[in-house]
Parts: structure tokens; C-alpha cells; sequence
């Protein structure tokens, strides 16, 4: 595996979406701890897993340095996370707003994961699967540490989504185009196809032989 | 820790090995993903995981850059092996194939995953572990992923059997026998194992006082 | 991130105290296959998977070599932990005794990792994370591996006994105390929060909005 580092122009947007990707997770899993009348030790523990959880493994995976490790700021963000879950008003969070936040960091994080792949040498279809497995894998541990059964054994558009995010990237990259255009799309389209989930309920057909 | 690079001569035989590995694994977590009637999605994310699980957590534990990240081959192992437990006729998967797809890919990989972590310079005890981890590693995360019971909780021989293969392995390595020689008897031996827990029931004694 | 080497001087005691670790967490592993009835690979496969699975993690995460992959000691002390278990009469390990070498476990791990993490370069507050994450993570994948509920979902203290020992260690190594003098007292300080919550029920509050 060839290691080219990441562009000098392709940094900044990388890490603003990478900050942007733990900040919403980590709402999301504050928002878990919140559901279940945890404590503000297990709603930070949630937010820092749930944030970071994916990101982490997809660095170990393409040999990258483990992304939060040299600073104290992403763990900040975490920090935060918990605590504003912590001490608004709860009809802030009312309704699906879990599922909106959970949304949003899957087709950021997907995107995200998938250039950032690339940048570093890893080949186009394993990037794609790094776009996946990272996304996914932040709620997959959330939802096992809490018990609640995994997005995974659903018919519901989830894991799709983020398949489409990240292989819009990588063809796109591959076409061309520039980092914040092809990323800008992608987690578009792959946020649409899950919003549709959320919203309309759209379904993958299930195995039936 | 040191990493000796894998010797030129059995590079082939290990690469070999570890797409046979890959391949049964994959077919192993689609059989799962079909027996609770999931979508494609899920088949694909089922196959990949289980198919890849062991080997990357091996590679990341003995420091090497981790199989599947640098070519697009191994993953369209995992897609096909989806696709042909999606397409083919349910009749084929009958009976107990998931048991002996699992019990072929535990043989293999717990061999290979040995020989593997000796080929880098890990300790022979380590290398075991990474024998009889990798190889359990894609079959426990499947069934956590499911919600199944883990097969690490029943007394039906299991992870015996990986641990027979590893130790064989490396034993037979370290007395100098020839690593495919070696790693046939001891992934044969590991099976033989497992055949006889499935077909007639073998068990270990359990914690009694 | 800068990776430091650790410094001659605190390397023995670095190791003496993951040997610790590991052993204590051993215990806990094989105590908990004790409790279910299982059989004496079980209880190998959990001595190892709780000994060594939160430093494996750690090591992992800031980028050392994975520290028990060198030697055959470590997994010596693993496997010596299951056959004391599996061995000694029961009424040895009666009570409470899972809940007080975990606790050990904890608090030793806990000031442990987060003085390893400083000494390979990490910034103070992932080092913070690192102690609290690689002590946990022991006793969750055990839990998770035996189905247990995880620790994270109670009230009771426990995560916070292992923040509370991993800030204090990097705190006053940060203000230039000798590192057997931080250890110990961040572990007692952690060891004494965890031991109230044990023998007096001390909680946190849980999330009532």
C-alpha cells in the first residue's frame, strides 16, 4: 500500500467535515444516553465512542495516524456535545431529532472517509468500503453498547446510504473533480436517499427464497 | 517487536490461503444475513465483515499494513461471495452448510493467521493467539453483529479446534517442516476436529464446583 | 503526533504495572467463565480477551507496537490466571471477588494507560481518554462477549473512577511529579471511588429533564 500524503489544498476542507462529522455523531450518541436516563460520565462516554468511533477505525485500517490523538480540540467538541445534550431543554431534542443528527453525520462521515481513503493510496473499492464501515460503524457501537438492536438487521435505507455517498465521492474524485464539489454532492445525495428512509419509509426488498 | 518481512517463497501460498479464508468467511456471514431474510445491503456488509474481520484484526495486532486495503480483489471476493448466496437456489444452502463453510474458514484461516504472525516476528505463544483469534474473530463479530448467542458461550468444541490448527502450525514451523506441509496438516487436523464436534457432538467438560 | 519514546527510567515500572493489569484483568475474565459454567478454553479465551484487550486498544490507538506480541510472558500470565481459576476451590472466589479485582483492574489500567499515552506524545486530554477507554474496555468486551448488560448503562461509579485515577496521573505528571508516586496515587484515588461505589452504593445522578 502506497501512503501518499493528503494534499496541502485538501486539508483544511478534510478536517472542518472531519470536526463536522464528530460533532454531529456525538450528539447522537449524547442524544442515546439522554433516551436511556443515563448519567453525564455515560452521556460523555457515548458522545467521545459514538463521535470519534468511526474515524478511529478507519484510520487504523488505511495507516493513518489516529486522527484525535495529537490534540486536545475533537475531544473538546465531544465534551461539548455531551454537555449541551446534558443541560438543554428537552423539547429541543424531541421527535426524530436522533434520527436527523445520526443522518447527517452518516453522509458527511461517509464522504469524508471514503476521500480521505483515497488520499491515502488506498485502492477505489476498499475506499468506498472505508466510506461505509466508518460511517456506520460510530451508531453500530452506540446501538450494541446500549443494547438496542442494530440499524444493520433493518430493511430500512441506511447502510445504502452511505454506500452511495462514498462511491459518489470516489467516482467523482476519480473523474476529476475537485475535493469540496465532489464531497459537497455526495453527502447530499447519500443525506436525500436517507432522509427518504426517515421520512417515507423507503425500504430494500428482503431475501425471500 | 520485530518485523521480519514474509520470506518470497511462501508469499504465493499465504496470499492463496488467505483469499480461500476470505471467500469461505464471506459465504459464511451472506448464509446468516439469507437465514433472517435480509436485503442485499446487508448480505454485502455481512460478507465483507465476516470475510475480512479476522485477517484485519491479525494485521493490525502484528503490524502489518492490514490485507485488503491496497487492491480491489479481495472485496469483490465478498461481493460475489453475496451475490452467489443472493442468486443461487435456497436448496443449495440447506442443512448445515453455514456450520461447514464456518468450520472450512476456521481450519484455514487460524493456520494461515499463525503462520502469518510468525512470518513478522511474533513470539510463538502470540502467534497462536493470533491464530485462534483471527480465526474466531470473523465468526463472533457476525454473530454479535446478528444478536446470536456467541459460540465462545456453548461447550460444543470451537475455538479448541482453531487453537489445535494454530498450535500445530506453528509447532510444525518451528521443527522446520515446509510451511504449505505444514500449514495442510494442521489446517486438516483443525478441521477434523470441528467435523467431529458438528457430526457427533464433541464437547468439552465444563466448570463444575 | 510526536511519538516519544518512553523514557529509560520509568520503562520497568510501565511494565511491571501492565503485567499487573493483566493479571488482575485475567482474573476477572476467567472468574466471569466461572460464573456461567463454561469450559476451560472459555475461560482462557476470556482471561486473554479481558487481560489484554484495553492495553491492545491503547497500544493501537497512540501507535506502539502492541505490547504483547514480543513475548510469550504475557500470555503466560493469561493462561496461568485461567488455570488458577479453573483449579482453586471455589469457595476462594466467593462473594464479591470479580467485582474487587475488577475494580483493581480498573484503577491500575486507568493510571496505566494515560501515563503511556503522555510517554508516546499524545496531548493531555486523549491521554485522559486513553486511560479511561483501555481500562473499560476490558471489562465491556467481556460483558459484551458473555452478553452480560455493560457497566456503562448503570448509575453506579465506575467509568468515573477510572477518569478521576487516569486525570489525576497526568495531571501531576504534567505539574513534574516522579511517575511511581502519580501512579500510585491516581490509582488509590481511582481504587477508593471505585471501592465506595462497591461497599456503599455511591452513584451519579442519572438525566431527568
Amino acid at each position: 500500500m502506497t501512503t501518499v500524503p493528503i494534499t496541502e489544498t485538501a486539508a483544511p476542507l478534510l478536517e472542518l467535515l472531519d470536526l463536522a462529522g464528530v460533532a454531529v455523531f456525538a450528539i447522537s450518541g449524547a442524544l442515546l444516553a439522554a433516551a436511556r436516563r443515563q448519567t453525564l460520565v455515560t452521556f460523555i462516554f457515548f458522545a467521545v465512542v459514538t463521535g470519534v468511533g468511526g474515524g478511529t477505525a478507519r484510520d487504523l485500517l488505511i495507516g493513518a495516524p489516529v486522527f484525535w490523538m495529537g490534540e486536545n480540540r475533537i475531544l473538546l467538541v465531544c465534551l461539548a456535545a455531551a454537555l449541551i445534550v446534558w443541560l438543554s431543554p428537552r423539547r429541543l431534542w424531541r421527535g426524530r431529532a436522533l434520527l436527523w443528527f445520526d443522518a447527517a453525520g452518516l453522509a458527511t462521515y461517509s464522504a469524508f472517509g471514503a476521500a480521505k481513503g483515497l488520499a491515502f493510496g488506498v485502492a477505489p473499492l476498499p475506499a468506498i468500503a472505508m466510506g461505509v464501515l466508518t460511517a456506520c460503524l460510530g451508531g453500530i457501537i452506540r446501538d450494541v453498547l446500549a443494547g438496542e438492536p442494530s440499524i444493520l438487521m433493518r430493511a430500512e435505507l441506511y447502510v445504502t446510504a452511505a454506500a452511495l455517498s462514498a462511491a459518489m465521492v470516489v467516482g467523482l474524485l476519480l473523474l476529476g473533480a475537485a475535493p469540496p464539489l465532489a464531497g459537497g454532492i455526495a453527502a447530499m445525495a447519500g443525506f436525500a436517499l436517507r432522509a427518504g428512509a426517515i421520512a417515507r419509509g423507503w425500504k430494500l426488498p428482503a431475501y425471500r427464497r
